[in-house]
């Protein structure tokens, strides 16, 4: 694929527009750019780099001519667009849960998996965002020593919900404030200044289904269908970035020191090895690395660390990751 | 001891005050209450059911005819004046880290180990706020199945560390909005909308001394010193109630149904066993139990659950439980 003519469906969202930022950032070399959200936004223009680019709705004959779509609008339009793009010829970078847990269709975290994009039919999925920068991590520590159990537990800002949910922690900050809240938010509890053990639905198990994505997306990616692994999602009232404390149990025994030499040698890992510093969600937003920090030896297991892994959700989560498949495209 | 004169030590802080209301709640018997706080408050008055009590400042003879003191003042204080009052014949309940370790010293959490008061020699230690609302529960496991291993990430709001806290985590968000940030403040990151992985100073281990006290505390309490625990703590923008994402791996095989009955039939638990709800920092703070929900069978594990437990940690996490261990004293 050679300078390709590029959609990005969701153009308007958090993640769309964060894709077509991360895109003109890396010079990414489309030949032309056409950008898709709802029929509220048609007719909006766009300066795009050097471009005027005029916002179209989708329809039946969207992607003709189209090379390379990136999907960032939802479930319910992947299902719809995402198999009408792949009939026009394009191939698809999907952003959205519906296509990643099917078989034929590659998960792809470049820095992890990046072989397996070849087996693509045209469609590719793009992880969940809390997957994304665990994943990252738990590879190299694979690589290095084996994983023998995992244990998350994370800290999600809400721009993991869209724009909406930016708009309405503000909104309910400020209600507080003021002593006005707003009426109706799109949290299933109070966010501000409070911890919502719930993201997306709960399935019979007990566990969310974003827990569950933490755990599937991560077997399918790492390619270890049996890995040992436990999630537990959390949003927390912070505008930008995930974190995750991770417990890790090794199979092999790793030092303190060759866990982090075997974390700084992988490509995507900003690692903070001293003790008294840390990444922490303000300082990592807007930044492309996953970070780690908080590098503990956990005594309570013959081989095993503590870890406090920070990414920008939107970016590394999201929008670069998808950029980065795209980029593997043109190779 | 009946009808104690009884003196809370820190009363114009955020968890000495709270011990004095909860001592009118709960309708405690003393005969006098006496109130200490630094020279800078002595000589305010304050009203305490239909009394007025004058403020007094601490000096060598402030303990004279004390039966009972409460100490709620910081561990530089609780080292100084906690000898010297049981000197002068009282029974100090210290709210501090100072003594907590002592071998000597009884760390009690009334649910778990109230048989351990009857050894004190004058001074009975109050737990770390985080240890008090997790030990209710482990040892609530302990007793029905043993534990094999615990994995703890705490998400702690800022009135663990008092009320420069709460008034500094308010003067950083208004900063957002207002676009004019607090110079300095008692947090050594961003508190608002941010996630700090640090509470108290670091170890060369790496480990925090807050994450140490989980740790240590819980195995003197539970009295299991060999107990395999690892725990994150981190700071959340939230001013009441700590909450703990805690991953539990049981000796013995138990169902779902097991360990919410073997929960519920403990004292100071309040269980929330239906999947689709869960207690939250909003919802739980002002209430005196431990809650614990989002309750899950995890299935990395052989036996073991996923937990959530949330706690308002200045009642149980310190003013409830020290007042608890003050009604054992009367006994």
């Amino acid at each position: 694929m050679k300078n390709p003519v590029v959609a990005v469906v969701g153009a308007t969202g958090l993640v769309g527009g964060e894709i077509v930022d991360i895109l003109l950032e890396r010079n990414f070399p489309y030949s032309e750019i056409r950008l898709f959200a709802s029929e509220a936004s048609a007719g909006e223009v766009y300066e795009i780099g050097d471009d005027e680019v005029v916002i179209r709705a989708l329809d039946a004959d969207a992607f003709a001519g189209v090379d390379l779509a990136l999907f960032a609008a939802g479930s319910q339009y992947s299902a719809e667009f995402v198999p009408l793009a792949v009939e026009q010829g394009a191939v698809v970078i999907d952003n959205s849960s519906y296509f990643r847990m099917q078989s034929e269709v590659p998960l792809i975290v470049p820095e992890v998996n990046a072989t397996e994009l070849s087996k693509h039919g045209g469609i590719i999925a793009n992880p969940n965002c809390s997957t994304i920068q665990l994943v990252v991590v738990l590879a190299a520590i694979e690589k290095a020593a084996g994983l023998e159990r995992v244990v998350v537990s994370t800290y999600q800002s809400v721009s993991g919900a869209g724009r909406v949910a930016l708009d309405d922690l503000w909104a309910e900050s400020v209600g507080i404030f003021n002593q006005k809240m707003p009426e109706d938010t799109c949290f299933p509890q109070q966010m501000a200044f409070n911890c919502i053990p719930q993201i997306d639905t709960f399935l019979d198990s007990g566990y969310t289904n974003e827990e569950m994505k933490v755990v599937n997306e991560s077997r399918k990616i790492m390619n270890l269908p049996n890995l040992r692994i436990t999630a537990t999602a959390v949003r927390v009232p912070v505008f930008h970035s995930h974190a995750e404390s991770v417990n890790v149990e090794l199979k092999t025994e790793l030092s303190r020191d060759q866990l982090i030499d075997a974390l700084v040698q992988e490509p995507g890992i900003s690692v903070t090895s001293e003790i008294e510093h840390y990444p922490h969600q303000v300082s990592v937003a807007g930044t492309d690395p996953v970070h780690v920090g908080r590098i503990r030896r956990d005594p309570s297991l013959q081989s095993g660390f503590d870890l406090w892994i920070v990414a920008d959700n939107v970016r590394k989560g999201a929008a670069l990751n998808a950029v980065q498949i795209a980029e593997l495209l043109l190779e």
